[in-house]
């Protein structure tokens, strides 16, 4: 008989919370044994997700209730606010040092303590964990995270401008200046919070860009390009809002090095790609739209040519609440506890 | 070993037939063998719904080209438009009339040739099959529906409007004069083809009724309705459009018949539905939202008290792609080849 | 040489605020010389709407710091919240009693102050105003608008539903029992306030219901139905939110009383209204949409003939911020200061 | 007394048509008096776009049906397809040689014949017409377009791009290699033909790019730009679909030459646009929004500096139908006719 490993939700009040319940209830191989909201702590996830109501799930618990030696849980997702996410995991993990965890918040991302303190305005207050966390973006650490008892799961933006930079940037095949990212985002992203500029009608009917020229996420993003690159890479980077509930588009402006042309590049990377289960690369001239990976766990990247000779134009896009978060904790999970890969997020797209 | 049953899909190209296809790559028993859509004949589905370009489908064919004997499919859905239906299918059934068939058009839903007559203004070109089809609203016909050779799968309008209400007029708990159904419903129920009126621009950020006092669809609710009640019932219509892809929600006024309050109406419904996988009824007061079925098979039913005594109101609502066409169809689909009702349209809503 | 009057809005941070500063930016004969908001007091109308950046518009300010007397304002908008507004009115009053009021709020609608604390829980804390008020309903209290010193501004959603069917209950046409209003608001209804439910994500690709079976608004409705039918008027009514910014649509279901057709009350209603700038009266059995009149202060009116014998549907719509407060407001103004009825308000709606 | 200039718009029953409608209808100065729409001849505006429905208009003709030397207007919007515009202006004033006409297609925008025939296939069909047109930006060139016959209004991607570049180029004061235009617009940009992939279904919740590498409109940019720099300047450029119905918004990536930073490039812009009244430049490092200048013909310009030393990002935003097409045109029209520039134009935008 199969068993079943059992697991925790910290933060399942929120919009990546509800999406890891939503892809878990489907996943064959676990209990969705511990959900927390310290807010709506007493409820059921039904109150708080009226679409989940139908479904037998555990009643929300605050985080300081649960007793974690006790509750024993295989793997713990952590969905909770930035720094907050620091002091629960420091605790979590001295009182039950077994539990795996995937941490969907930015806390684990940067490797560099001096990185962190100065993106963020303080000293870590976990710095033996972050020294320890596995970087989660699984199709360049698959084998590191395998072996990891702390995830870092990466954010969306970063994920959706690293699929198709990294291949290009390892193999050294593009300029690392004049790098151009200019990305379009659902207002998932945002999160849950009540917050006036992301009432509906302050969204609604309209598109602007935010946070132009300088964005938190970007060290993740600098960190990972220098490291494939093996020289320093900043690119420029603007996150913009759509209104549309989810998906991420990454538009990225691009010159081949050393002659390379944009179908070099669309070789480089339909290769590097060609057996991943959650990255589909298509024809050459050909890019993609946010709602043809809705709900599913694919990213789908383009590449063109631009008109300028030399240059070329890649258009990558992902859904940020299943690849772009949710998703891709669940696809590390899956790696970590030695489920199949794609096990529970394997469903297709869901367009219209 | 398990082994598969073989499926095809007549008019793929359309909503229904992708809502079908998302439904059936995930179903652990079938065998997507045949799909048709004679426009684009010779074309991929990913050509077509760039979403499924990852997956490994049938390349379309033209209905024409169909063997039928050869092929020796085991079911098939029919998501072809009115009257085309009829002749596909009478061929079809001559040819191979072992065939399983779950029809999603208009064209079998009607018992009474005199009514098709009326309303379609012309006599129905398959008269025995019209006799042979069964209605299949499942949970009303569940037993004849397993029995059945072709099934015509209810209109999504009158799905929402019939789960809410069958069980009431059934217990003659209500007056059967004065029933005010007003329905609202997502665009994708008008189909992918190109109109001037389902362009964004005419459809976005606004809200109209159509066809008011008449439409064509009412037909198969007077038959369910005066058929359930034991006398002629014909109830007030309104459909109306809202900008979003998908959902049905109907708000239906009602009196309460010899002193049943809008409680007793709400334990009628609840008592009737306790065993229903597909239908969930909330708590007394409390009305569904569109949102929280997106995606799913679940219909949702509130029933509130009016402000006037001796009043109901009761909402109901369902996914139009789902449970309104697709996801009913694959339930159908699961009770005619015996598999359990549930496989394949498990999946929770996407919510956001 | 015109003289321009002088005017204030107090409350300006708010939708129907900028809706006020958007239609009389336009109009010839005011002056804006006073904005208030209390929490954004010392901010320029730029900050808070940066649409209105490029105008030159005073600086907001505090309600409290405001010498009522010593400015001298022709007229004010009052833009506050329930019960608030009571008594900001009451202290402006008493230092300028020659200013003339044209309140946004609900808190001057109702003439019994019985049924005012009924609805509202305690007692009105300015039962003079209250007694002194008129119902600003241009087309059917023109003559008592013009005298006035305070005008109770009516709702969107009543003014949605007073206009087709005050004609017909004054008429006696319709019959008064089993008047079914299924009204459907745009989300700018709900204002500005961060509100988890009014999140772009939850209020998007999705519809619902909301306070079914009560509303506070429905003893505006049942006051005026009455007055005008001679004899208690009670209707059901839901409200429902539609993923729009603007607009109201309602859906009226009667029964014609003594033979009245749908042909005879659409000849009642549009003679009612031949001559009324802001109605229209579509041809016999066309519906509008709220769309087409997107930012104008038209209200559509169709009558159509149910399928049901001596039952008809009606669907009026306007635009919640204008006709249904902001513009009615200006409309109610151009009336008090002796302007044309139309200045300021007669621009055409704004489709797509 | 002040006499009325007589208008006529030819292709009125698309969105530039209505548009066009909208703003005139509230201008003193013209009457509209011939309205053509050779599909729909025959019929009243209203039932084109029953918004028009309650305003006295011309009933639509056919343009063959026009004398046009008998008509004598003064001024003819031509809002026809490309290609037709050129036969039936050439046919137009031949006939009515004093005829002044503002044409909103691409057909005169190009200078070069060479240029025309490379992007568009096939020599110009007006060649002397192209000759004497003027290109209608007209805050590049108000001098001669005030002398025009012949206006050429400017594309609205077009015009979101150069509105912040060219004094930048003019200046000498950015690289020209290298500039990133990531262009977005909304859906009324497509205009009203019945297309499949502008559903409703198929725009909303999404957003996509496309045209990438290659975009017709780009020959108007490289003119105008190169104009402007005094040298050949090709940019890369990326339109995207937003869910949305109007506005377009361009982000832009260029580096300052010779040590410009932002903050100078800010203040070239900044001082550029001091005095124009639909221009109009925010403080540094804050970007514009599209809704923010909805149904008004204002642009909004951001500059910002980018968190790479010596590159800055500009966001550039207008409303597609006015300021990127009808709203220009009657821009241009005023100065044709020697009206006051904003006349009729001069609404606020209207948000929500």
């Amino acid at each position: 008989m199969v068993t079943q490993k059992t697991i925790g939700i910290l933060g399942a009040s929120g919009y990546t919370g509800a999406e890891l319940v939503r892809l878990l209830l489907r996943h064959p191989r676990v209990d969705l044994k511990v959900l927390t909201a310290d807010r709506r702590a007493g409820q059921s996830m039904g109150d708080v997700f009226p679409q989940l109501a139908p479904y037998d799930l555990p009643r929300l618990v605050a985080i300081d209730d649960i007793d974690w030696a006790g509750v024993g849980l295989d793997l713990v997702f952590c969905a909770l606010p930035h720094a907050t996410t620091q002091k629960v995991l420091k605790d979590l993990l001295a009182k039950a040092p077994a539990t795996r965890v995937v941490d969907l918040s930015a806390d684990f991302r940067l490797r560099d303590p001096a990185a962190y303190a100065k993106w963020y305005g303080h000293e870590h207050h976990a710095l033996e964990l972050q020294k320890e966390a596995v970087y989660g973006l699984v199709e360049m650490y698959r084998r590191e995270i395998k072996a990891a008892r702390l995830i870092a799961n990466p954010g969306c933006y970063t994920t959706c401008a690293q699929l198709p930079l990294l291949p290009l940037l390892k193999a050294k095949a593009i300029e690392t200046d004049g790098i151009v990212v200019d990305a379009k985002s659902g207002v998932t992203g945002a999160g849950r919070s009540a917050k006036e500029e992301m009432l509906f009608c302050e969204v609604s009917d309209g598109f602007h860009a935010y946070g132009v020229g300088g964005h938190r996420h970007m060290a993740e993003l600098d960190q990972e390009f220098s490291k494939a690159a093996g020289r320093e890479v900043v690119v420029s980077f603007t996150p913009h809002l759509v209104p549309m509930n989810r998906g991420i588009l990454s538009t990225i402006y691009v010159r081949g090095r050393r002659g390379r042309t944009a179908e070099d590049l669309h070789a480089i990377v339909s290769e590097r790609y060609a057996r991943e289960p959650f990255v589909h690369v298509l024809p050459f001239g050909k890019t993609p739209q946010t709602r043809h990976v809705r709900g599913s766990n694919m990213t789908l990247i383009g590449v063109a040519a631009d008109r300028i000779p030399g240059r070329a134009i890649l258009v990558s896009t992902l859904d940020n609440l299943t690849k772009g978060a949710s998703g891709q904790a669940v696809q590390n999970m899956n790696l970590v506890l030695g489920f199949p890969e794609t096990m529970g997020i394997d469903q297709p797209p869901m367009f219209p």
